[in-house]
């Protein structure tokens, strides 16, 4: 069976020994049912992976003995993604691709056309810690306070804009041309005319999808796809 | 309001009616809440897409009358997918996605690390034609019965097979290399050493998809991404 990977708050360092309470606890205990002497491999996004074995088992917290390192902590800085609010369920498909897909960051930003509110933040964390276990990554991507098109503007000047129109730079030779620019997409709807303006004479780059309307989710995944498509033809060359 | 999209299979053209029944008047008689005289946009997959008006509705059946064909019938040509089955939620999730990305046809594959049982035709099908009608398709992708792994070896000579491996070509230089080949994902776990001797033999293409383990569906939609991403760069130069 594959070693499970957890992700922990703690610091974490050979010889050491953790505590997991709560629902983790319970996910080791009676979801895996790992048992005493079990191995679990343990990152905290600072200090790359260990591998740690399961010392005391009771029913209110798990002890963990941390051995050796696995692998150092890596560079996986990717793309920030700035995303409307969509529907909860939506929404947190998107942040396990996104988390898979390699985006560093996640920032909501509140559009004309999109009405949803944004979901617990602790909720929305737990979904990104567990895509970030699951995929083998080292960090867990934050996600940002809700922001405005207006703030985004003034913090970022390069945006790549993944637009619904037909008439913006074909995807990939926009990603090629700003490699590290921050991707924003754009509610289901798309965005207003007056925001398009805002956007394009902030000097953002406007990109297309493609033929098709795609849903808010499915044009960020496509977007971050293409972004790891690139980065990883580079990467082998 | 959006004017509703509605996959039909009856023949269409200007002048000729037809009459929608069950879930599909359900759908636009108490969600959409249509009335007399309201449009709605029809294609069938062949003829295109024509403008209806909702003529006459009672608790049974609702009755369209066909206008003017709106767009002709285009080729949607894309990429077919072979795939392992997975849990229900998530191939649902993944054919959505796949008809919104331009999949041309869905073909699932037995293999030795999927333990699957695939979902119910109808049930798979229905959720094709509602992401067909959401992102403006004019054809339903196919869903095909199940094949085993030496069937797709003997039907298609040049696959290109997305692969958890780190040894395999990059995704994008694979897809330009095979513009036109059957992309075949595999379940979660991956192939088999045997598996993967039986693809190379029959000169499968072994592409990587970056560092991170990705779930089977996005590994699949990860693929049928960049495929759209090369896509679009090509018809929009």
């Amino acid at each position: 069976m594959r070693v499970p990977r957890l992700f922990v708050e703690q610091p974490l360092g050979e010889g050491q020994s953790i505590e997991i309470a709560a629902e983790r606890a319970h996910y080791l205990r009676n979801v895996l049912r790992l048992r005493t002497g079990a191995s679990v491999d343990l990152f905290n996004g600072r200090s790359g992976e260990w591998r740690a074995t399961m010392a005391g088992i009771d029913r209110r917290r798990i002890t963990l003995e941390i051995g050796a390192q696995r692998r150092p902590q890596a560079d996986e800085s990717g793309p920030v993604l700035l995303f409307a609010p969509i529907r909860r369920n939506r929404l947190e498909w998107m942040l396990e691709k996104a988390v898979e897909l390699g985006v560093h960051a996640l920032v909501p930003v509140v559009t004309e056309h999109a009405v949803v509110e944004l979901g617990r933040p602790d909720r929305l964390r737990a979904r990104l810690i567990e895509a970030a276990e699951q995929c083998g990554r080292l960090t867990v991507p934050e996600i940002g306070q809700v922001v405005s098109l207006e703030d985004v503007i003034e913090r970022h000047a390069e945006l790549v804009v993944a637009d619904e129109r037909r008439d913006g730079q074909p995807l990939l030779a926009a990603l090629e041309d700003r490699p590290d620019s921050p991707l924003l997409v754009g509610p289901e709807g798309g965005f207003s005319d007056a925001e398009r303006r805002l956007l394009a004479d902030a000097g953002a780059r406007f990109t297309t999808l493609g033929p098709l309307v795609l849903r808010a989710e499915t044009a960020a995944l496509f977007v971050l796809a293409a972004w790891r498509a690139l980065e990883s033809d580079v990467e082998d060359e």
